[in-house]
């Protein structure tokens, strides 16, 4: 194994800071009154992010960002609800397949991975099939890199009284999202993304009205976010045993993203690396697969070199040696790889990752 | 917040060693094949304990124990089959609260919480009742400390051929469990019990028979462990973001686990822990709530003193303030308190212990 730390240039688990790292050199009771204020604080401040105080609970829950995702519909749809769920990339597609296996009644819409679903297409999709309940969609599609129009959408949705679900597993902490402005009844994101903690638990932010009708949705007790809610705010605990070193991470690293100036410097942060990285990759004749329109500075798909000596192992394995882990494309049409722009690295790092994939690929012959 | 790092003798989380925790100063690419070896090794090592590698798949699962034993009856249990749960405390009333939210047909067989289920009891079960397909028990009950008689009941189980269900949540890796000698389905397991890991993964040690016929069985996506496992044994990865500095802690408390000696020595210290700390309650006057012949070495409920100036908040914070968190009691007629023998500790640290525990009691005037 390799005993050098390379930087993580992937959608989480991402790099994190020495510092957040350090907090999780304590054990922690999860019974103790010390674990029952950290957890209380990580809500506080999750909520704060999104302006959600008045509207929403914030629902820590142990596991990926998937299981807060399947919770978050299991719990919070009923079980005569009907869900249209938008895709254009494989996280769309997982959350038709999380439908699918809750038994829920849900439609899809499809839409190249290079296209935003648009609130004309909600809008349309609404007045056709009245037995929709519940819209889910992606914020940013991790697969490719697309940002989906989210406000537009949501004001669709509202506008036909319908309840939206958002998955912003990758966007949560670096685009705005106010709840003050966008109607939703839920949004999920997790812990190893834009905040830079470690992975091992998500949240969701509830309507509190929505959630306070939701006992006895839900068909699995883990994933039961009214129990949940329930007992969290009732003995301050989780019900059962939290990653205590995870949520530790967590804490620390949202001190860490209060003290960089919170939403606005760490999208600045993340878009400077996206900018840094787009113009290094453009220089080398690589092209992204986005335009740079619905190109969220979350991670970039870029189209693989045009040349019989490019192999994607061969090229992972050279740049992870000059310390740098890229992640590998997600599309079956073109060949492909991405790159992150997220997790405790700045435009300096991005500039040496971009050199890096150069030298690379002028070893291998390939640019 | 306490600066200062207590001892937890608390049934998981519990106190872990330093290079367990040094091993999360590092960041994982859940991608990277350094991380898949990791996560393959552990596996090999958590088998290696049952001596399970020729009849059982290891299974890990993101989330807290509760999540895997959820996961384990809901990938394995038949949409028709029905559960005989047997309950002595909290967590089997957790398990019969699993199969009631699944929806699967169950019924309960319960016995006072110092009482353990005998194999007599489970015979004359099956024989009553024909529809009963798995058993599902707890083989160290947490709530009390109470050790059901595993092997008795599995032969049982197996000489009327239906399938057992271990929760061996506290026990797994410090009381031995022989796949090769006792005839189980499933055994369910975490990272934060006596391995010494930290919290925030379990896994499911299921019979490649089984699982193999699993498919289509779970209705969850995230806890769908034949999935889980179809997509592990393909690619080497986990199918959703695994807790990377949970599983390399894991790593690297199963490599000290087999330096120490592997499970005789974890349970020689874990019983040379719980000896002296009952032999150094008695000589404080505090009576064990379980007879020491169905006393496991996992945790130890005692009464709480028969003194008016004894409260166990105070008595709490007391103990707390000299190094150490103890647990409450779980029982509902008798006042109790918990103090687990297993972690990060020695002999001396548990004297430690009760030299704490005898100061707090004397200085509150309890004793």
């Amino acid at each position: 194994m390799n005993p050098v730390a390379p930087i993580l240039l992937t959608p989480g688990p991402l790099t994190t800071s020495a510092r957040t790292r350090q907090a999780m050199m304590m054990d922690w009771g999860s019974w103790d009154r010390d674990f029952n204020q950290m957890t209380a604080s990580v809500r506080e401040q999750l909520l704060a992010i999104i302006h959600g105080e008045a509207s929403h609970y914030c629902i820590p829950l142990q596991g990926s960002g998937t299981f807060a995702v399947e919770a978050a519909i299991g719990t919070l749809v009923p079980r005569n609800g009907k869900v249209l769920v938008l895709v254009n990339g494989a996280y769309g597609q997982r959350l038709a397949k999380i439908c699918s296996v809750l038994g829920l009644a849900f439609s899809t819409f499809e839409t190249a991975e290079d296209q935003p679903t648009t609130g004309e297409d909600v809008d349309r999709l609404l007045r056709e099939d009245a037995a929709i309940t519940h819209v889910a969609l992606i914020h940013c599609e991790t697969s490719t890199g697309i940002l989906n129009p989210l406000n537009a959408i949501a004001e669709v949705v509202a506008k036909h009284g319908k309840r939206l679900i958002i998955d912003a597993m990758s966007s949560f902490g670096a685009l705005s999202i106010d709840a003050r402005e966008v109607p939703f009844e839920a949004l999920i994101a997790a812990s190893g993304k834009c905040l830079e903690g470690v992975p091992g638990m998500g949240f969701v932010f509830a309507s509190k009205e929505a959630l306070d009708q939701a006992q006895g949705n839900s068909r699995s007790l883990a994933m039961d976010l009214h129990d949940q809610h329930v007992y969290m705010a009732k003995t301050g605990q989780w019900r059962f045993t939290p990653p205590t070193h995870v949520v530790a991470a967590l804490h620390e690293a949202l001190l860490q993203y209060a003290e960089e100036g919170g939403l606005p410097a760490r999208h600045k942060r993340y878009q400077q690396n996206c900018d840094t990285l787009l113009e290094g990759m453009q220089q080398l004749g690589l092209r992204s697969f986005i335009p740079a329109a619905i190109q969220a500075p979350i991670i970039v798909t870029f189209h693989a070199p045009d040349s019989p000596n490019y192999a994607f192992r061969d090229f992972y394995e050279r740049v992870k040696a000059k310390g740098f882990i890229l992640y590998p494309g997600k599309l079956t049409q073109v060949e492909t790889f991405r790159v992150g722009c997220i997790g405790c690295v700045d435009s300096h790092g991005m500039q040496a990752a971009v050199d890096a994939i150069g030298q690379a690929l002028r070893d291998m012959q390939a640019l």
